[in-house]
């Protein structure tokens, strides 16, 4: 059996950047630019919890760090490190060549686009267990946070929403998709795209950001917590793939839509002075960037977030969205 | 059920300083002193390899931060920011007022004594994880490192070695101490002091150094092949505590001194000239200190580290220490 050492030279150690001592010590260390603040976030991945047991693992490295990356978009900061813990069931170790092989190569891929350093990491035996930690730079005083949204600000969001919650459905033979639209929504759960440049430009322009990681009703719920704000969302505005629509507005797609997680796009808020800007943000980084809603003053009296529908009815979800202990 | 937002207010978000932005948000926000540069590290913690499940959680709360203290006092650095990764079992989400409350007691009274910041934190559901990832400030350019033994240098230990190694012998039926010999050895294994006051000092002092959680010899080893040097220690020179001196030199109380992880202390190398000044060290700082062996120039034929006995006879030890995935 390989020790811990021999796997982490051997899958995990590549050569780094803006890192003055990497894997191999006690600890990392990095000189931070002096001009900038740090915003650091941690995102763990629980074998039974986020993914099954015998998920691709290359699709699994990938996405370990493109989760961590997403909360970087959410703050408008400039993914720059990252450490990896590792809790590794012997089933892994005895085949680490295939295994790890895959997990660092699809890990590995992600942080080269990024020009994001593995620094340092931990490993043990046990279950599945896959704890990220990243820290990037933000301008100082600059960052988007959740509790900045106004009376007035357009509620945004980047891409589609949903598809990743349809994938899961699929595989949980809740729904069933055909393979074209597997195919098509697959991506969305495995191998999801971060909205890093999006975050870093928005921070000229939004009040306020989250990533959809939990869906859209309890992340944007979020934002209205932290910011003692409510709001009214339109469900016909918020934008769905051409899968999603061939499902809406059966329940189960709408859930999907609402409240699926793991869609790791923006949500935001922003004047509607912005708008103009934000198009032209939405042109130059060919995201597609929807206005579903607006905040409101007050509290409201009976819930924080209303969904009206097509006819102008308010609509009530069962499912505010993924809990990690409720699941 | 609470929900995990639930969980994270009510037990794990103190008043923290050094802090822009705390948890709450996608990411923490951090403001480091622009002349120093950070040294970061991860450490985690599994049930059933590094702690039983039944594992009192107020000790473990201390000692998963402990562990990376001991990795800030290894690269001379001053603790300032963690965040905590936690993945909990159903057991212990239905009863977070006993366990949650207890663990969160034990890392936030060691958090508080070394005014480290909580920053940020994920949790899931699953078997029991711990893993904590924390930021330490160094002046620039001015951190231990294990790559730097000189051929001539003295080798240091700082306290006791093998007290958390009895203990786990005794948890595991291998050895039976008396009543007296356990409350004194497990506060070593539960509890353990990071020796971070004694890295920073050592900075201007010191070649090398290591946190000695794999047992010395492998931590020792790590500084041998970083520094591609070789070693003889002297057996009757490596300090026990009086418990452990009345089980030498039975061959298990020498593999719990020369090769039990846990221990926590630092072993470092620096030059024979600094002897005094690491004396006065040792005398401020009320931490003893013992010099151990030789660091040697040429690698050795057949293995990099030599322990001598009493006799001046070379000891074969059969197992190198610590090892998370042969264990």
């Amino acid at each position: 059996m390989p020790s811990e050492f021999d796997l982490i030279q051997r899958y995990f150690k590549w050569p780094v950047t803006n890192t003055l001592l990497g894997i191999g010590d006690d600890a990392a260390v990095i000189a931070p630019n002096t001009e900038m603040e740090l915003a650091i976030s941690t995102d763990c991945l629980v074998a039974g919890q986020h993914f099954s047991e015998n998920t691709d693992p290359y699709k699994l490295g990938y996405k370990s760090l493109a989760v961590n990356l997403s909360d970087m978009a959410a703050m408008g900061a400039v993914p720059r490190w990252a450490t990896l813990s590792l809790t590794l069931p012997h089933s892994v170790i005895d085949h680490h060549e295939s295994w790890l092989g895959e997990f660092s190569k699809g890990f590995h891929a992600l942080a080269q686009e990024y020009q994001v350093a593995l620094i340092g990491g931990d490993t043990a035996s046990g279950p599945l267990n896959i704890s990220v930690h990243i820290i990037g730079e933000v301008k100082k005083g600059r960052w988007l946070r959740r509790s900045g949204a106004q009376p007035g600000d357009d509620i945004w969001v980047s891409g589609c929403l949903g598809d990743a919650a349809l994938a899961l459905k699929h595989q949980m033979h809740e729904i069933a998709l055909t393979d074209d639209e597997v195919a098509y929504c697959l991506p969305a759960l495995d191998t999801p795209t971060a909205r890093v440049a999006l975050g870093q430009r928005l921070i000229d322009w939004a009040h306020s950001a989250i990533d959809i990681s939990d869906g859209l009703m309890a992340d944007l719920g979020h934002i209205l917590s932290c910011s003692a704000r409510s709001a009214t969302i339109e469900l016909q505005e918020v934008p769905g793939s051409a899968v999603m629509k061939r499902y809406l507005p059966s329940p189960l797609a709408v859930e999907c839509l609402m409240t699926g997680g793991d869609d790791y796009e923006l949500c935001f808020t922003a004047s509607p002075k912005n708008r103009s800007a934000i198009r032209q943000i939405e042109q130059e980084l060919q995201v597609p960037l929807t206005i579903i809603g607006e905040i409101k003053q007050q509290k409201m009296q009976k819930s924080d977030l209303i969904v009206y529908d097509s006819k102008g009815e308010k609509i009530v979800l069962e499912k505010k969205g993924y809990d990690h202990f409720a699941a």
